[in-house]
């Protein structure tokens, strides 16, 4: 891949994710031509997405336009547009409304959710990767308990105030927690009817304990925090049926169902659909979730122009692991594929393979309760949280962002509230 | 109108509006059941809702929840619901699932966009009326510079990057002046292929000046200011045609049609469709905009136990001029309402017909420019907008909210950032 004396090497990049948007940083930097395409006009910083399904945080605190990130590098042309299909061989990206021709691609676009074939449970049980997820999410919860308020029938309100979260991951338990707060602080005094306390949070893990991606002794941590704020916790508790007001679980050999209005899905994901367009186009393999397999230096085997990183690859670490989809392993990605692709352009010899260096994880439980496997040592409680909370705040991405997330943190510290309880949208 | 002595007097209210929101907090000091029903879960602050449209804030930074601002009166009941009709003789409000009697009704339910029979424009020419309006108008303006800066003919292009606004009140005004600010300085040096200064921003009235229910003198001010950072100011302009992509002006004698892919409704309101279940139950006479015409106590003359206030109302003051559609005007109006209750309740002989006292009007054209029609003294320029500025500030509810405001318009000062320049909803 030898650079043309005429043309600038031109690199196109899929996706303004913390994957695409670290890639498109690094290689702005090489003397190339930067084309970066996202579905969105923004970036989104999706660990706080949870934050604002549960009405804490607004929308645009969450998110930056991916121009205005990278309005410096001048090399960089950013476009909103949909990747629809792929010709590998003319290297030829095909838009919704356009192509564009690239020398190297570099896919990161990320996953969405995974019912596990029972798709028709979306409209049940609505997932939370969008801002539209999140907003929808918390329109149901808010309106859960609007309904209730004016419900006569005593087991149709029980249903109402009964919220069912099918995932014990990270995300699932940070709604879980969140949720509690909302019915026994934030809303304590708002109703006449009811008594938004009495709300129950269950959360459904078809694993043997929740956080299956954590130590063992941290993930007991965290159940045990969630069910002193009064979350059912059921682990081995496989979803096996959803309708309009109801959930069925089967744990062991015997199934129950639980009479709940509003249910969310946090249990799993599958590639984005142009993991499916590289392997009928470039020859690319595909794990059972839609991952795309990528080689050691994160391009794939069939096609080294064209690298797959975040949430989209399959890659597995020294021991065999598969690398979690958190943004850690997504930026490192858009950083190592920078590095091959200068060491291409400049004729070096190419780096060694790509390692992920784990950070650690975290996950909030609620109000000054966390788990964090920070590797060199796991805390729990209020440190973990304190923690959490400062890693964040420093990660979202603009200034602005920042200090109006970190004052609405602490105002809800203090008074318990949150304060973009809105139900928008749906059903006005 | 005797209380009885086993159920104390139940009051509805239907909206949660400046003037409903006033009249139950006034009323709720009365020995009375109240029960406030909305369609929405939150009270927006609407003279911001401009700021929303054009990415300055966050929707949920003007409303908050309804059942959280009067959750300290014990005897406000909220509802979310949605009043559809009316038995006047039996003293019953009709929900969209249920039913309300009442003892007193206080209809508060606002305003529509009015189209003059031009009911097909809605979707061409969105007004700005509700937090949805104003997040598809957000989303149409920052798709147009998007869309123009994929696009390579240049007619097409300069129709994208050209925001047409019909109605030169103080929603036109404001619009027009925050577009002109982020096209020649939010954008800056966002994009490649074009540059966002060079869009144009005409507003169109159908008046003689802009600004008709101002002073001449603070409405060429306006005018001039408007101009001097480059909008185009078109007034004796009618619309006579929309279609998608361009707007038809009639002005004297002749018609003029502009290209123009983003245009804007701040033309006229027309009452809420309660009008006519008043007029169809109670007897209620309407204006030619749909306003229900009350009596000077504010109550139907057929029907002294029923209130209308705030926009839906027409009502004139001593010079026989229309009451404005502002908040100061609900608000007042809510407060008298309470007044006329609680001596009827009492006994005690009726208060003096309401008298609107008009501590003035103001609206902003931008940065450090603004009009205030004050009544002791006419200002305008950056003293007029400090004086806007101040006075909504203290005017939105909640801290919080306040605090958030505040921050995001100095970072917009500073900075000339809009951080919430998000396109959701709509095309994904």
């Amino acid at each position: 891949m030898v650079q043309s004396m005429e043309t600038r090497h031109r690199v196109v990049i899929v996706g303004g994710g913390f994957g695409g948007l670290r890639a498109a940083r690094a290689l702005a930097r090489l003397p190339a031509e930067l084309t970066l395409v996202d579905r969105r006009n923004f970036h989104l910083f999706q660990p706080l997405l949870y934050q604002v399904a549960t009405g804490a945080l607004s929308p645009a605190n969450i998110a930056a336009p991916i121009r205005s990130l990278l309005k410096r590098e001048k090399n960089v042309r950013v476009l909103l547009g949909e990747a629809t299909a792929l010709d590998a061989k003319k290297r030829v990206l095909f838009l919704s409304d356009g192509e564009l021709a690239y020398d190297t691609l570099v896919v990161a676009a990320g996953v969405r959710h995974h019912y596990f074939g029972h798709e028709e449970w979306e409209t049940l049980a609505p997932g939370l990767k969008t801002l539209e997820d999140a907003t929808e999410i918390r329109r149901r919860i808010l309106l859960a308990f609007e309904t209730a308020e004016r419900e006569s029938d005593p087991a149709r309100r029980r249903a109402l105030l009964t919220f069912a979260i099918i995932g014990g991951g990270p995300t699932g338990v940070e709604l879980a927690g969140a949720l509690t707060e909302i019915a026994r602080h934030t809303l304590r005094g708002n109703f006449r009817a009811i008594d938004p306390s009495e709300a129950r949070v269950l959360l459904f893990e078809a694993a043997e304990r929740i956080l299956p991606g954590y130590a063992p002794d941290l993930a007991a941590k965290a159940a045990q925090a969630l069910t002193r704020i009064g979350v059912a916790v059921r682990t081995s508790s496989l979803v096996t049926g959803l309708s309009e007001g109801s959930v069925t679980i089967r744990q062991g050999g015997s199934e129950e169902t639980f009479p709940a209005r509003t249910v969310l899905w946090a249990a799993g994901v599958k590639g984005s659909p142009l993991g499916g367009t590289l392997a009928a186009s470039a020859g690319a393999e595909l794990d059972r979730a839609g991952r795309v397999l990528v080689g050691p230096d994160l391009a794939l085997p069939s096609h080294p122009e064209i690298f797959v990183i975040g949430d989209l690859a399959a890659l597995h670490d020294a021991r065999g692991r598969p690398l979690p989809g958190v943004a850690q392993v997504a930026m490192q990605q858009g950083h190592y594929v920078a590095r091959v692709v200068r060491a291409r352009l400049s004729g070096a010899p190419p780096p060694p393979p790509f390692r992920y260096v784990d950070f650690g994880s975290m996950a909030t439980i609620g109000r000054g309760a966390a788990v964090a496997d920070l590797r060199i040592v796991r805390i729990s409680g209020m440190l973990a949280w304190l923690a959490w909370l400062f890693l964040h705040l420093m990660y979202i991405v603009q200034f602005a962002n920042r200090l109006l997330v970190f004052i609405q943190w602490a105002w809800s510290y203090v008074t318990w509230n949150r304060s973009a309880r809105l139900i928008t949208g749906g059903r006005r």
